[in-house]
């Protein structure tokens, strides 16, 4: 993306607007850095330059026929704190992209463009370097353009040392090929994708289990692992769009994704705030339940914790956290091993994790 | 935008995640609100529902041949500070969706959609209500689809009663119309839009002058005038998108726009961060310079406190404050008499603030 610095803005430095707290030249500490890194994420479709206020991507480049453009906002919550806790910032940086692609790949649509906001109260130059490298990084795999963003020093508002960091998507995808999850039926087979960790939910009630109830620190070993609290919470969020529409060009030649004629897969759930009994309903038609078997899969570590150790309720176990499943595909019944199979391939766990029965909109849960 | 309300996510409340700081419940105390509010900000090209994961726009409606899609993210910064201190929201909503639209109108862009993100401590729904009448007003009066956001309730984060609030910004420009600033000749003029105070940017630098420098008081009137300090500090940017809009489809009639033929205005420059200093140069053309005369325009108040009592130097106050021009165009010189009166018969107050010479790429102010 050369030539597109000048898209990220920050307020330039002044004499009394230093002594006002806002005293960093983003320009000479960072913006070299940033260059070399941005430089490694564009794709064909940015333009260069042209004043920098907005980014510029150039649609009619992509060849879609009738583009539905999907976008999507998003945070990474609390887990930032465990990033200001141990000095780690490239993998929230990657939590943002992860999520974000995520959530519109649900729908069936490639990621175009990213751009991402950090909220701090002074520009710590290594600080900011590590999240855009992961950002960068997430970008570059998703095969999506960081196009964008936006660095606010706010003085007053965030400790120091501390940031909010906030991403914004957007994707496209053909008309007729919008997953909307209007033809999954009862019968149909929910294919869940592993997770490696948190994702980006839950945190607030995680780490207040982990280090006020339990009593860790960041640095002990998880019980019978060799993974520290800390790498077990700080698993970044997983990209699942690719292997997505990957599968999704494969196994949907029907010519509308919202029938069941030369589909396989009819909807996707990402796992995320919510958890399964918040974000399967979202795709599911009124009139059915789903039925999960919460012994198919196999969990990281953390969950096992959460659940033996946590004192939080079974069902809301399912509520607020992944459990290890980050994205739940509703399949066609004879398509579910293949599925299951191709996943499994691309090096993504995956297993057949309950059903579509006949309901009213309802996650039951075994 | 009916249907769409699933596209802003907050974490769905449980019994310990409550405990953990995460507690309200938004379906309940906001989402009705939220649907009245989101129903008047529709565009035809909004699709309904489809999961709600992400906000789905059918660009295939808009009619464009050949669309370069251009987007911006940014923040209200600590202006929101005042918006805390006066309990006075919805002017903040206001602010970031028309400085995202502003800044993608400099390119010729037309707004199409919009995705906020607040993050809080906990969710106060009048707060909230407020931010979002805001920006619903504001989108609408863009013709910009509010289609997605995302609320994260982040407990130790942010102060009881404080926010940050993003906006991140999708339009669309026909390519041969991108507004480059390439086709700027020295002898063209600047036009300059009227501010109705300081937009979004200063804030830190103003606040520490009003408030800790000069001792006054939110509702202290500003000498010799009626309005009070919080009122003229809490002004929300103007939108000029649609009358820029408006302009470049009746002045810029040539089938391409970074070439002088068929056109009047060469380029725009949104004065935000970095004020004349740091915008203007964004879309000059290297071997130009531009002359600005800051006797030319009437500012408000607020701005000549700042210049008379701030003890800000004369050059820093034209690179941190819009000082009373919150856009800039750069037009052909038989054409900026026309430009000007077509603005003020907008009741967009207009003059002309300067021209541009040879030079190489520097803005002086006299």
């Amino acid at each position: 993306m050369p030539g597109k610095i000048a898209a990220r803005t920050a307020p330039k430095e002044t004499k009394a607007y230093a002594q006002a707290g806002v005293d960093i030249d983003l320009a000479d500490s960072v913006k070299g850095g940033l260059k070399r890194t941005l430089a490694r994420v564009g794709r064909p479709e940015v333009l260069g330059k042209a004043g920098g206020f907005g980014g510029l991507f150039d649609l009619s480049k992509s060849g879609y026929r009738r583009p539905v453009l999907v976008s999507s906002v998003d945070g990474v919550g609390t887990k930032l704190k465990l990033a200001f806790g141990t000095g780690r910032h490239e993998g929230v940086g990657r939590d943002i992209v992860n999520h974000c692609v995520n959530d519109i790949a649900v729908l069936g649509a490639e990621p175009l463009f990213f751009l991402d906001y950090v909220g701090m109260g002074k520009l710590e130059p290594g600080v900011f370097q590590g999240i855009l490298s992961g950002m960068a990084e997430a970008c570059r795999e998703a095969r999506c353009a960081l196009i964008g963003g936006e660095t606010a020093q706010m003085p007053g508002f965030y400790r120091t040392g501390e940031y909010d960091l906030v991403g914004s998507v957007v994707g496209a995808v053909e008309k007729p090929k919008i997953l909307s999850g209007a033809a999954i039926r009862p019968g149909d087979k929910l294919v869940g994708l592993g997770s490696n960790g948190l994702h980006t939910n839950g945190y607030s009630l995680a780490t207040k289990i982990f280090f006020n109830k339990l009593r860790y620190r960041m640095d002990d070993r998880l019980p019978g692992g060799e993974v520290t609290v800390a790498d077990a919470l700080l698993e970044p969020h997983l990209n699942y769009a690719r292997l997505m529409l990957r599968l999704f060009s494969r196994l949907n030649t029907g010519s509308r994704s919202d029938t069941r004629r030369g589909n396989a897969i009819f909807g996707a759930a990402h796992i995320t705030g919510g958890g399964f009994t918040g974000n399967i309903p979202r795709i599911v038609p009124e009139k059915c339940d789903v039925v999960i078997d919460t012994g198919t899969w196999t969990r990281p570590r953390v969950f096992d914790i959460l659940a033996t150790e946590g004192g939080v309720a079974f069902d809301e176990l399912y509520e607020v956290f992944n459990m290890g499943i980050g994205m739940v595909l509703v399949v066609s019944p004879d398509a579910a091993q293949d599925v299951v199979r191709r996943c499994r391939r691309a090096r993504q766990p995956a297993w057949t994790i309950g059903e579509v029965t006949r309901g009213k909109g309802r996650v039951h849960l075994r």
